[in-house]
């Protein structure tokens, strides 16, 4: 197809398509003549990803490219594909220097992972968004209690399990990753919507 | 205090302390001289508040105003409150005009909502977020499973309920609004984070 129908197809304006061909975030199309390329349904779903990354998961360009690099790479173990792609697509926070509040929230988060007994690794960057909440919660005055955040541990392994289930390990690997990633940014947004509602319910039935 | 001490005890920095005094985020100080401010605890107090509101909530300074005033509002009922104080600091999604994918992905968090019985506002902006991630999943061929979704409700009406039982409504509005709002954000970043942690655990149970 051109690129207009590539446009009209995804929704994506041309100006767009042509800034991410030359962010080499779309790979380019076959030239069919001297300002002429084709395109293949395979560019259609690539730019869906793209925009769905840009726009929905509001990831930055250098890492987009670090999760269509994995997405193309067919020799990486599947549990290590979903952490380079989970990886890149989150988030990395700084420990701030000879920072206290920060060096408890550390530990309150290492106790934490370990009663739960949970496989992760410490150079995680949700980790770090996970010590970060809980050293401003600190600091602010209103440290989460552990049976809080136990609580919530509980409520998210239940949502990730949702998530790991879905993955069908005999599927081509790039879809996956295309899948996960995407999921994973949109159901997360859901999830967030999901508690806001849930608390104006609870607190209906509370206080209303 | 003075401004310096204020800076000092708080972090922020004295030229962002007079930004938020000019854009009315912060009361002014007592005038001991023609130069000089005397600042009160209350003040370091609204100032941690606005701090974690702009730098960790994120809030546009349109919507902080809106949480301030709330916050300085004695007569509301304290469900109305923590309504307004919970809306103000979530983003507002417009339905775009004639799509068939947003109108689906509409009739579907309705039926949702209705089958799980919670009572929440039509107008409420997480049930716009909600439905922009639903439509959004759809369009990229990916729409989540029903039960998927009813699977992520109850995980977020657990978080939920922790969230709602830490409020005493004995207490002082203004305290519980300040800290619903700063406990609401970050406790929903530690939720996104545990999600992520618990999808690694999970994947390295599956495929690890």
């Amino acid at each position: 197809m051109r690129i207009s129908e590539l446009s009209r197809r995804s929704g994506v304006p041309v100006a767009t398509i042509k800034y991410y061909l030359r962010e080499n975030l779309l790979p380019r199309g076959e030239a069919v003549s001297a300002t002429q390329s084709d395109y293949t349904e395979d560019h259609l779903k690539r730019l869906r990803l793209v925009r769905a990354l840009v726009e929905v998961a509001e990831v930055p360009l250098g890492r987009i490219r670090a999760v269509l690099a994995a997405v193309d790479d067919p020799g990486l173990e599947l549990h290590t594909l979903l952490g380079i792609a989970q990886y890149a697509v989150t988030p990395q926070f700084e420990a701030p220097a000879d920072d206290p509040l920060w060096q408890r929230a550390e530990r309150r988060t290492d106790e934490l992972l370990a009663e739960l007994g949970w496989k992760v690794d410490a150079a995680s960057p949700a980790r770090g968004g996970l010590v970060r909440a809980v050293a401003t919660l600190d600091r602010l005055g209103t440290p989460p209690a552990p049976e809080m955040l136990c609580g919530y541990a509980e409520a998210a392994h239940r949502a990730a399990e949702w998530d790991i289930s879905c993955i069908d390990p005999g599927a081509a690997r790039a879809d996956t990753v295309q899948e996960v990633v995407v999921t994973s940014a949109l159901m997360g947004q859901a999830l967030t919507a999901l508690r806001l509602l849930a608390q104006e319910d609870e607190s209906a039935r509370r206080f209303g």
